[in-house]
């Protein structure tokens, strides 16, 4: 359904832009030949492994390493205290600094205090990572157990155990002396909410809940570091961006960004919580002490108990519509678990919840609050499911009440080009109406469901994409082939996404282009992959690296023909004098004349995009409830999203694909269970319940093409919003199959036979 | 003694350019953290191993390998047949390119026959190396031996047995159908070399032989090869260029160059030896066979048999000079081996060894002959040192007859900016006359020599240095450090000269600075170490990137400034405007202004430097000779160098210390030693005698720097030239001690035993 291309930027016949080329690290792929963390192999390398807490919330008295230390092949432990010693060590005089550093080791290993189920306390390098488990053993920690808090609502309450005794609230944009789990409240307000509500002939008013949920990446997290007797650091891990675990490490170990060298392996999933360095900064460390190169790998239970999970939160919204189906007024509470730090994604989920509408009146509250849970990280577009899962199921319920199609009521108060959105901006060129008329035209959308309890739901969602910064350089090879560093870690075959956009530019295949993901030092300073952002703006770099190629070609052609360089045009990988046009030269016959007019050609470049274009997903299932075990099927699943210019389309399609099934395992069975002592239950895949195919439908994407115009083939981020709307479709078509509203994710058997159960239909 | 800089550049005041810092690798390199090729262990990795002929020469009737195959452990075996057939295997129509495919692969493995004691003639890949050396036992191999020839001018005879039976003589440009072992026949001429001899008041003439010597690199050759299922092939070596190495892998397997990506790991020393691949296609074709990484490493037997010695040469040199001293003619004629297949450097000793003299009248013949021995490969000023050990011992005699002072002699003839070299050109600005000088200044010069058979010699050494190809990309880090990656293979200290040009521009130092040396997919091309090349171009490459960085930074000062790029000007490290001085940032702190001006900053550059300064070096050497044993003890040695600008004057001093130390050894003792069957006997470094400190006193460096006009800093190569005049100088200062003038490389005991008991004082 690439219908708008032209529209935008007058291109219709990209060559390379929009194919299916084989990616380029696919043979590795399936050959089993691309090298992960753990296949890392170095001479007289240490494994270590991190002792953790059992409690919750505890007061760390002492720690003895000595039974630990005597064991043999044991070669170094380091606690917190050995964090803060090296970092003092590392620069003469931390000074204030000091404050910051223990801050940001306290997070690697406990200073004075766990904060969780599963905190790293110390951590034990041995000569085998036996030995190195086998020690944890031996190591006695004194606890004093505190009182803790897992519920984000109780958490809020004054007298509530304090996660942090020292966090004090920011409130409304100022700094507070309230010692508090809260450790902000905003508010973005639009129009007169009062008089929107008193406008209003219909209003919905809910409140939803949902529990922590994990990213579910197949790869545990890993690291491994040598800290070098010259001081400089080398670190081989498997994350979401190298320069960003360069970032963190510097902060941490307190040494400048060019002592370390990140060297960044493939990575097997991510989805936000791969951006953390978790096991970096203790295998540094151990490094440093030892002399060795140190490698540490979690188990999955250390995946679950102690990396970002996203935050389980509770919303309430309240909608307010004319009867002629006009929203006039919103009015949102979000409060978030941010786990044990400060910093939940509430900030986007209030940002992102109202944006596919027009709506004049809105205010909406977000709260961060810290718990006695692992510190939260980003999955997948944010904060926004748990919003959007909240604003769509009110929306839906007004369509109902006021007896519209859901997708007619949305389309009467879509967001356009133009209308404000509810946080302030003014909406640029977007695609959420071109999204609804194409749910609206689709078979799906026009098919007849039937049978007992079985239902259809919709609800759109918004994820506003990443810019950042990106880099890349390349050299152009006598073969006309092109070699190509760009700095973003490749976890949905972007690695040729980028490159496509490098070979569009000058006219050759993709497969002449050789692309791979830089080290930190080998490649100019490249943000995160996330956000939605790296075909967008590390392919805008690689086609800017192509441009200063092509320019510097264009010269040597010059040269050889002996013109003016604004003589020569270059069009369809050839480059020809405009006054004589015999003179032409393809891309690859130049290629070949580089060394006879002055040598190879390498270009640069990077580029920091001001703001990437958001983007829209409408999601369409059909569910079927079981009423004996309250277990629901999806039958069928639809998702049509405005992608911008699809620039490799088999792998939108993809992370398509991907965010609905996460969406789908969040909706319906995805929880962290916390026992009454704060301990995780469930920190296996066996019991931490994720959708396998044996669940889900083909899901079937519709590619809609509104192209990005602040991007050079037009594209927006793709990657994040199909999670976003699937628990609020899955409860609305459940709603229609059984009749119940249910407003706590996950939707699982057993709360879904509780709400029929229920005489309200909701059971809490 | 650095005095000529002024003159030339107006520059006296380098910041790095000329200091000392620690070099970036040292620390990896003494802790023995540095990663060479045999440190190399991947997952699932073969070991292989070569046979190799006992014959000099023979017809390879049949090989069976069939018991070889059956031994366990064994996974793959080739021959010369299979890379042949592997390379119609990447290219379907090979065409008239099988004959080049055949040529070249012949070289790596034989096809038909074996031309050397060592010729590589299987290859067995196994689980471990034990099990592939036992398999070569159980390889058979049906030999014809055929008569060989070793020495070089009865290989020029008529009837003499033919290496290659299809070689035709190239005479003075022309192809002959002449076969031949003489595969190249070449003449220089200038002015009148008939009228030269008759204005000659004195005449020399004498013949000089030399033997194959061999560059002696402490780490012996090795090669790791990958061979991907998507036809990707990785190659892991320790080679003096990776793109090198790609190039003959490209030709060799008949895969295109983006197909190859070349590793380059530590060198363990190269000297001209570690350009060609000797196993790397090996590796590469087994590994292709079995689908593991293959690793191969050399023997040191196998080292010296197999891989690329120097040319051993019969020359005559004979000269004219007036009474007043003036040369008036020369006439050379220099026969060289090439080993097995044509290519010695004969073309290089031709053109340098008459360029420290203004002769009006020269002729010189050239000789390229192939033997039974291996094909000879670059060794330090390659060809040079046999031609100027003749011409200079020849000099030195002239001196003696004109009773003239040798450095006197050498001062009244010596070529100067604006003369004629014997092999055409007009000589540029070049240093002889100042080497000179500083001689005839110097306090060894000018000291007594006391004893009985002791005697001082003296003589002059040109190589003319390489430009070539090289490429360098950086970016900037947001603390004003620099990530530089360049392409040339590191072997004497050369991340840190080039780093040190990109930190003089810049105004940074060079530890803000952190080079590496990229692989063939990370940077542009970039030619081989050697030539004396790489702190010249690649380090002009990185004074150029520096350029391209500065730039950008400045436009980035101009956006936050809000002036025009034009108004900034960059001095000491410190952005300015001209109108308005107040508005100042240094480097560094410009460096950390990049994100909000723009995003990272890359550099990048490519240079073809279309000539190289030339370089001369002056070796004075005092002996004593056992009389008794005929052992040459050196006393004392000093050498008299023009390095154009010695960026990195420790490691200068290395290179030339290193040089004079291998000339001093190729002087006295070292020689391939073949017996009658043409086996080599001594292959080990027992028998193959290197001088060690023991052999050798402190060498005493004399930097002169007459900056060369054709690079930034005025750079010369410095690696090569100190290998030149050493033979000739200790040669002369034999005879200055026993009276004896001995003109066989090497002068070992046994050979000036025999000088001094014949008559003539000279032994054949």
């Amino acid at each position: 359904m690439a219908t708008q291309t032209e529209d935008f930027l007058g291109i219709t016949d990209y060559k390379v832009v929009g194919s299916s080329p084989v990616r380029h690290d696919g043979v590795d792929k399936v050959t089993g030949r691309a090298i992960y963390g753990t296949d890392l192999n170095l001479p007289d390398m240490l494994f270590a492994k991190v002792l953790r807490s059992p409690h919750a919330h505890a007061r760390v008295k002492s720690i003895d390493t000595s039974k630990a230390e005597a064991l043999p092949g044991v070669k170094a432990i380091v606690t917190g205290a050995d964090l803060v010693e090296s970092a003092e060590d590392e620069m003469a005089d931390l000074g204030e600094e000091i404050v910051r550093i223990k801050d940001l080791t306290a997070a690697v290993l406990a200073h004075e205090k766990v904060l969780y189920h599963g905190y790293p306390v110390a951590a034990v390098a041995a000569s085998n990572i036996h030995i190195a488990e086998e020690a944890l053993d031996l190591i006695t920690v004194d606890y004093e157990v505190l009182p803790h808090v897992l519920d984000v609502r109780e958490a809020m309450k004054d007298g509530a155990p304090l996660v942090h005794e020292d966090q004090k609230t920011k409130s409304l944009g100022e700094q507070t002396d309230k010692v508090s789990n809260i450790s902000s409240h905003f508010r973005t307000e639009l129009g007169d909410i009062k008089q929107g509500f008193e406008d209003a002939d219909i209003i919905v008013e809910r409140e939803f809940n949902t529990e922590m949920v994990h990213q579910g990446y197949i790869e545990p997290q890993n690291a491994t570091a040598h800290w070098n007797a010259d001081g400089v650091i080398t670190v081989w891990c498997s994350n979401q961006g190298a320069f960003g675990v360069r970032d963190q490490l510097a902060k941490i170990l307190a040494v400048p960004v060019s002592k370390i060298k990140v060297i960044p392996l493939e990575i097997g999933g991510g989805f936000g919580g791969k951006i953390k360095a978790y096991l970096e900064p203790i295998a540094a460390v151990l490094s440093k002490k030892t002399g060795h190169p140190v490698k540490m790998i979690m188990t999955r239970t250390e995946v679950l108990q102690a990396t970002g999970p996203t935050s389980g939160s509770w919303v309430r919204v309240k909608m307010g519509a004319t009867h002629e189906g006009k929203l006039v007024a919103a009015e949102c509470e979000l409060v978030y678990e941010s786990g044990a730090f400060a910093g939940s994604p509430v900030g986007a989920g209030a940002r992102n919840m109202l944006v596919p509408y027009d709506i004049p009146n809105a205010v909406v509250d977000g709260y961060d609050v810290t718990v006695n849970k692992p510190s939260t990280s980003a999955y997948r577009a944010p904060g926004t499911t748990n919003a959007v899962f909240a604003a769509e199921v009110v929306v839906d319920e007004l369509a109902e009440k006021l007896n519209m199609d859901p997708i007619d009521f949305r389309l009467r108060n879509s967001a356009k080009e133009g209308t404000r959105r509810a946080d302030g901006p003014l909406n640029k060129r977007i695609g959420h109406v071109e999204c609804l008329e194409a749910v609206k035209a689709s078979e799906h959308y026009n098919s007849k469901l039937e049978g007992k309890n079985v239902g259809r739901g919709v609800a759109s969602g918004f994820w506003g994409n990443g810019g950042g910064v990106s880099s890349a350089s390349a050299s152009v090879n006598a073969d006309g082939t092109i070699n190509l560093v760009e700095g973003s870690t490749d976890i949905g075959g972007t690695r040729t996404s980028i490159a496509m956009q490098m070979a569009e530019v000058l006219g050759i295949s993709v497969e002449d282009i050789r692309p791979q993901v830089g080290d930190t030092d080998s490649v100019g300073y490249t943000g995160v992959t996330g956000g939605s952002r790296t075909t967008f703006a590390t392919g805008w770099a690689a086609y800017k690296c192509a441009q200063d190629i092509k320019e510097q070609m264009s010269a040597r052609a010059a040269i050889m023909w002996e013109i003016s360089e604004d003589d020569i045009e270059f069009d369809e990988a050839v480059f020809q004098s405009k006054s004589d046009p015999s003179k032409s030269i393809t891309f690859k016959e130049m290629a070949g004349k580089l060394d006879s007019t002055g040598g190879p050609v390498m270009g640069r470049a990077t580029v920091k995009p001001s703001g990437a274009g958001g983007a829209f997903a409408i999601v369409l299932v059909d569910v079927e409830v079981d009423e004996e075990t309250g277990k629901v099927e999806i039958l069928r699943a639809s998702i049509f999203q405005d992608v911008g210019k699809a620039i490799y389309p088999p792998y939108v399609e993809g992370q398509m694909q991907g965010g609905v099934a996460q969406g789908i395992g969040w909706a319906l069975n995805e929880e962290y269970v916390y026992d009454e002592n704060g301990v995780l239950r469930n920190s296996s895949l066996l019991d931490y319940r994720m959708p396998t195919c044996l669940d889900l439908p083909m899901i079937e994407t519709h590619i809609i093409e509104v192209p990005n115009p602040g991007h050079p083939y037009g594209v927006r981020g793709v990657g994040e919003v199909p999670i976003c709307p699937p628990p609020a479709a899955v409860a609305s078509a459940i709603y229609r199959a059984v009749g119940v509203r249910i407003d706590d994710l996950p939707m699982s058997p057993g709360r879904v036979l509780e709400s029929m159960w229920s005489e309200n239909g909701a059971a809490k």
